[in-house]
């Protein structure tokens, strides 16, 4: 069967749903850029045109996040995992540089566990050494079973080091659906008042699969925040890094002074001191970023993207709500770190789910399986996903519960 | 101005030139995948579908240049650049696993510097440490102004080490145009007989310019072959690696020996334990790849491919070779090193290398100005430009010689 793009709904979890209007544009430009006659994947990186959509798509990512004078915004490869070892390398430089005395059992790594993503981050800093792991919390010792991630743990028990290299978080957990609350007062917030300001902690926030889906709360008071293009962004590829300057360190010196040397296509400070262009960067996906900005931008930009995204989360989560409340589907998630963009629960009952999938698949409605590692329905509902489209799921949920609920 | 594909001939160094044909299928892809009513890069990197691409290319790579099953054909991000430093991290651990008892001084890298690449690569095994680097041969010492690259230098000048942990070399230099010979005779061949057999030193060769242009020599004899995508395979964001599997090495392991530990996006066993799906990959760059070999299995394979870049070599070196007879041209490049893929000239006379380019430039024959690095003229001869495109350029040149040779 041959379906047209207006036949389905693509609620994956990333990669994920694009906007047809941008996909079309692109469509064009690897062909013909922009009348050169030359498709923008056969175009030079260092010629003009390149440089421009380097500058533009930096442009734009500033405007849309309010990003300060005292932050770059940088391009990498390697996605988020990438990042988990060049976080370790960069900042583990930063603090020798800073305090060269120290033994390598007094440099901690805070690390901040609500789910899966954050975990792999931690374990990778244990494989690198260089430094110690402390978790913070692990979100899994207040969850029901002791093993899901369900929710972020009260602020109270945050146990951060005193003087840590860093502290990590991982703000929006895709394959759990948890994440951190915008209201500074929720339980469910990041919480930097426990983060003393004259001690200048580097805060590392991993934004991979929240990244321009609403405003960055303290983005500034962030060291780093990064993310993986596929989600809200572009096509897989490309890694955003907002980096505070003091973060750019000589890794070269620090190395001298007994840290790990880092592979220079991870050093943050070449990537700056190059323009992001030290070696031939993914332009295809920087192209379609651009696009889907300008898309944005168009919308509204972050402040009507924000609202069209609470909107579809809370008729969402109404109709889940009725479900579960019907007995019929169980939230794994707690209300308070409930995720803006994947909502995750189970369909009780013999044989339910799988009639759930197959139905909403038969409907067109696809790619809505949870994650191998936890199983269920996992909604994703990216920017590219209009409120429309997800009426048309809510809608489908709702006959579902009057045609299975007892 | 506004152009069509048809009225350029894009000669540019890489990214470069694609076939048309495979663009347009793209451009379809892009927006609808096999009727699915998403987009490729919409859809999940687990999903059957993607699975199917990455299996389809990593099998056209092995038919093309016939890959022995003692390798493994793996994905990852990065470019050759990122490799410039996994080669040192991977190849160092198996080192260490192999011979622990060595100390640092006893780790020697052996680099075959014969251009800006090798050069580099050079440098960065350097600053990583861990080893350290013996410049088996530099090119420019050979050179008229012992400054440039302009051959590979005689086999009897090569100073392998006795047991170093890798050899390295790059196979064609994209800014110098210094290309290894494909005949075991040529000066210009890579030493094989200086390499003993019986000690199994890996051998290292960066083909990112030359990868899929003709059959690789001795491709079984090599530890790594890798190349960037984005000469004669795809769009930029994409690196390749057929690796010998006894280089797939346990990096933990060498880092409780004292190796240095390795970025996981960096770690070669980890890429192949996941079958190059350890994180998200450059998806919309292996599709692409993966029409670009589809396309060149039709033109007849890598037979086809190698006799078409020889005639269009030959008959682009042919008239600047009576250009340099007439004087207006000098060609840097000695004739046994010449680059079967970049072609590197000066035009002499005042003014005169100015009016080429201009005069190229209004003819529709786009992107011939030298590396910023070296200047001049540089052709690019990849496999999307056909022996008609070469014709137009060399008839443009015979009559730029007509006009302005003395």
């Amino acid at each position: 069967m041959s379906l047209e793009r207006t036949q389905v709904i693509n609620f994956n979890s990333g990669p994920c749903a694009l906007p047809t209007s941008v996909l079309e544009e692109a469509a064009k430009g690897l062909l013909n850029y922009k009348g050169t006659g030359i498709g923008l994947a056969e175009l030079s990186h260092r010629s003009g045109y390149f440089g421009q959509i380097v500058n533009d798509l930096a442009g734009l990512i500033r405007t849309q996040l309010e990003v300060p004078p005292t932050h770059e915004v940088l391009f990498t490869q390697g996605g988020a995992t990438g990042q988990f070892s060049a976080v370790v390398l960069n900042l583990l430089a930063r603090h020798r540089l800073l305090y060269p005395e120290l033994s390598e059992e007094e440099r901690v790594m805070d690390y901040v566990v609500t789910g899966n993503w954050s975990k792999k981050a931690s374990e990778e800093a244990g494989r690198l050494g260089g430094g110690v792991v402390n978790v913070v919390t692990d979100a899994r010792t207040v969850s029901e079973d002791h093993k899901s991630f369900a929710s972020i743990p009260p602020h109270t028990s945050f146990q951060f080091s005193k003087k840590p290299a860093f502290v990590y978080y991982c703000e929006n957990e895709t394959i759990d659906g948890v994440q951190f609350s915008t209201d500074p007062a929720s339980p469910a917030a990041f919480p930097w008042e426990s983060i003393k300001e004259e001690d200048f902690v580097p805060v590392v926030g991993d934004y991979s699969s929240s990244f321009l889906s609403r405003p960055i709360p303290d983005l500034a008071r962030h060291a780093l925040i990064y993310a993986g293009a596929q989600k809200n962004l572009g096509p897989a590829g490309l890694t955003v890094l907002i980096v505070r300057k003091d973060c750019l360190v000589d890794t070269d010196a620090a190395a001298k002074l007994g840290a790990q040397p880092v592979p220079i296509t991870m050093d943050w400070k070449v990537i700056h001191a190059n323009n992001s262009l030290y070696n031939t960067p993914p332009m295809f996906s920087m192209y379609v970023s651009q696009l889907v900005l300008e898309h944005a931008q168009a919308q509204g930009g972050m402040p009507a993207i924000k609202l069209m995204n609470e909107r579809k989360k809370d008729i969402l989560y109404d109709v889940l709500d009725e479900g579960a409340a019907k007995g019929l589907f169980r939230l794994r998630v707690e209300k308070a770190s409930r995720s803006w963009m994947n909502q995750t629960f189970h369909v009780l009952g013999a044989g339910k789910e799988e009639l759930f999938l197959e139905q909403a698949d038969k409907a067109g409605l696809k790619a809505l399986a949870g994650h191998r590692q936890v199983g269920g329905v996992r909604v994703s509902l990216y920017n590219a996903i209009s409120e429309e489209q997800t009426e048309v799921l809510v809608s489908f949920i709702r006959e579902f519960i009057k045609e299975n609920a007892a």
